[in-house]
């Protein structure tokens, strides 16, 4: 089973937006064993769309739309895609009703005409029920083909693809079995770490892919599995994992899959019933945010202190300004002072500082752009490391709380 | 003048990276007057690859890839770029000299093979020297068009695009005029703005196109021109604007363009010469994190206090704790208490302030998921607004966010 993934909208291909979209749909798709062979943006254009769906017809079993379903004149999916299947527009009830009830609900103004015609569907398109908007899914079948139409919107988007889309597509197909294991590293580069497995990697069985995923002082190690044969896949996927380990142990952090290393720390957290606070300079409240991204934080999420200035520093943060003169505002003891500080105000068990300059050009410090010092305050004391991070603004700040997320990670993993 | 976009790699399809390297290319392209036709993904597999070549060589001028250029075995862009153009891989000594350089400035170890091997490169492409990294860029001509093949890692693509790419197109061709002007608006939808204004959409000339690009409670309008008389381009976009402006006067912000709300509202404080704090609770620190992303912002950002707990709230952000205990802690007299404290701690011309009840589940206040209250102190008073914004968590803090920087923007406005 092959999927491909097609977005349509122009402000993909001015680059207005990101399209996430392609990702999270992958995603889902690649959790049932269905494999993602091609992604394809194209323009809210009509033949464009109608080359596209003929194209992913001939390579794919599966075809996934996003987009171009609003109730506007540039949206032309719905009629693009009646085209397609030689159909005609007819009056859903069921839509009409689902949009008449967000109507009420949300909008509390009259349905418009515009809104009434996004209850027209193709005929021959089965409807997916979009609860959270008034643009519906559609289902297509074709030959042993489907064709799905979904919304642009995210979150409508989502849900479609986890409550219908998905379930659907397991009900209807026999799929293969997927298994994707990622490992997270840090301290050595790719190349580095290619030479040291390389005879583990050359000895992978035809249906395992291994692959290096660099990002900013990290290396995210991918192996990936397909077969019919489920038990056999997780027995391949222990046992090479089993015969890797032991190469990478110095560098090895852990297993990320779903999980984000801000949710395995939350995770961790949770489990030694500790707390967590942080007093953050050149990251900006990033790391706090990352923290609170995840559901349930609260749990262990005391709270951030952002201080941007020096007086915050001084007069919110409290720390001793002798300690600053002394030392500069982008130094290891300014940043143990900071998360000494920050532990004691949030009255948190851990506490991560950081202090440097993102540049792109020197502070009132004179550091030099991507020096970044970051502390750790932990039950047993506080510790630091001065790095170096380059000279580009938001690689610095990504670098730098990556950086402060290994340093907790490490110290919490004791225990 | 058309390009097409291929981003390599298996991180893409099946979904453990959203690729956000096509919309920067995109966007830097458009600026030139290249619209990109089309963006495609594809998995590190030659087969594949070739196919994309040839269909990206059938609809476009340019086509840029990016991916697979790294030192390891899944990366095999540049072999496969040699097979389509039937050339054989050459060593490059001023890419062996970068990389040469690179080690010893940064890695400190002793280049291995697989990183020697990275000066190797096809005799028919011209190199773009990488300085951030060790895969060279590289420039193929074949007739009359141009194949571009650039590292996947997204800073050292960027300084390439920057740097190389797009002078040296520029240079090669008589390039059309493309203009876009993005005006943010809230306060409607898009259906109901597109009744409003059906007329003069309809009326706009044919080498102009609108687009409507809704997001969480804000309708972004987009007008796009392309041609090759600049300055007629100019002069139409003007007036067109212009008809349209006073048919959107009650829910236009501003033009967007490559500026977001934050970087608007920094210029604006910069102007103003005046500072400002925020105080977070359910944002986590992101409204911070957002300020802080843009360069300069130590200008007139002074800190944050994320104040995720209770114990903190009064502790750190010293709220009174009768304001919670009589309104509860998700309320806008709360919200009103936590602004005018970070004001007063930061020392703070205008402070934001954020709580709410992001979700999955109600936390201790027992407010419904979604509530978030918004309070700003100003130098003239503080005010709220309590808002319900649906029932996903980061949906909740993003469009939290977003209403926060609306509040900001229209007050700063009125100076």
């Amino acid at each position: 089973m092959q999927a491909e993934i097609i977005t349509i909208g122009d402000e993909i291909l001015i680059g207005q937006i990101v399209d996430s979209n392609s990702a999270f749909i992958a995603k889902q798709l690649n959790k049932i064993g269905v494999s993602v062979y091609q992604i394809t943006s194209v323009q809210d254009d009509k033949a464009h769309i109608l080359k596209s769906l003929k194209e992913a017809e001939d390579n794919a079993d599966v075809i996934i739309l996003t987009g171009g379903l609003g109730p506007t004149k540039d949206d032309i999916t719905k009629n693009t895609l009646a085209e397609y299947f030689n159909d005609t527009l007819v009056p859903d009830t069921s839509v009409l009703e689902n949009i008449q009830e967000l109507w009420k609900k949300y909008i509390k103004q009259e349905l418009s005409q515009v809104n009434i015609d996004q209850a027209l569907v193709p005929s021959k398109a089965q409807v997916l029920m979009n609860r959270f908007g008034s643009a519906p899914g559609m289902w297509f079948e074709k030959d042993s083909k489907v064709f799905i139409s979904l919304p642009g919107v995210p979150f409508e988007m989502k849900a479609l693809i986890e409550n219908e889309v998905i379930p659907k597509l397991q009900k209807q197909y026999k799929l293969p079995f997927i298994l994707h294991k990622t490992l997270l590293t840090y301290g050595h580069g790719e190349s580095k770490i290619s030479e040291r497995i390389e005879v583990w990697e050359d000895n992978l069985p035809k249906f395992m892919k291994f692959a290096y995923l660099p990002s900013l002082g990290r290396v995210r190690l991918r192996l990936s599995a397909k077969a019919n044969d489920k038990e056999m896949v997780v027995a391949e996927m222990e046992k090479q994992i089993a015969l890797l380990l032991p190469q990478i142990q110095d560098i090895f952090v852990g297993f990320e899959e779903d999980h984000s290393i801000e949710a395995i720390i939350g995770k961790r957290l949770t489990e030694l019933g500790k707390t967590l606070a942080t007093a953050e300079s050149c990251t900006g409240g990033k790391i706090a945010e990352q923290i609170t991204a995840i559901s349930g934080a609260s749990t262990y999420f005391k709270g951030s202190i952002v201080s941007y200035s020096m007086q915050s520093k001084i007069e919110v943060l409290k720390i001793d300004a002798s300690i600053i003169d002394k030392y500069s505002v982008v130094s290891t003891q300014v940043a143990e002072a900071m998360a000494k500080q920050a532990q004691k105000l949030f009255k948190a068990d851990y506490a991560i500082a950081t202090t440097g300059n993102a540049g792109p050009t020197k502070g009132d410090d004179n550091a030099e752009v991507g020096t970044v010092c970051i502390a750790l305050a932990t039950p047993k004391g506080v510790f630091s490391e001065e790095y170096h991070l380059g000279n580009h603004r938001t690689k610095v700040i990504n670098k730098a709380v990556n950086k402060a997320f290994e340093l907790l990670q490490k110290e919490i993993l004791k225990y």
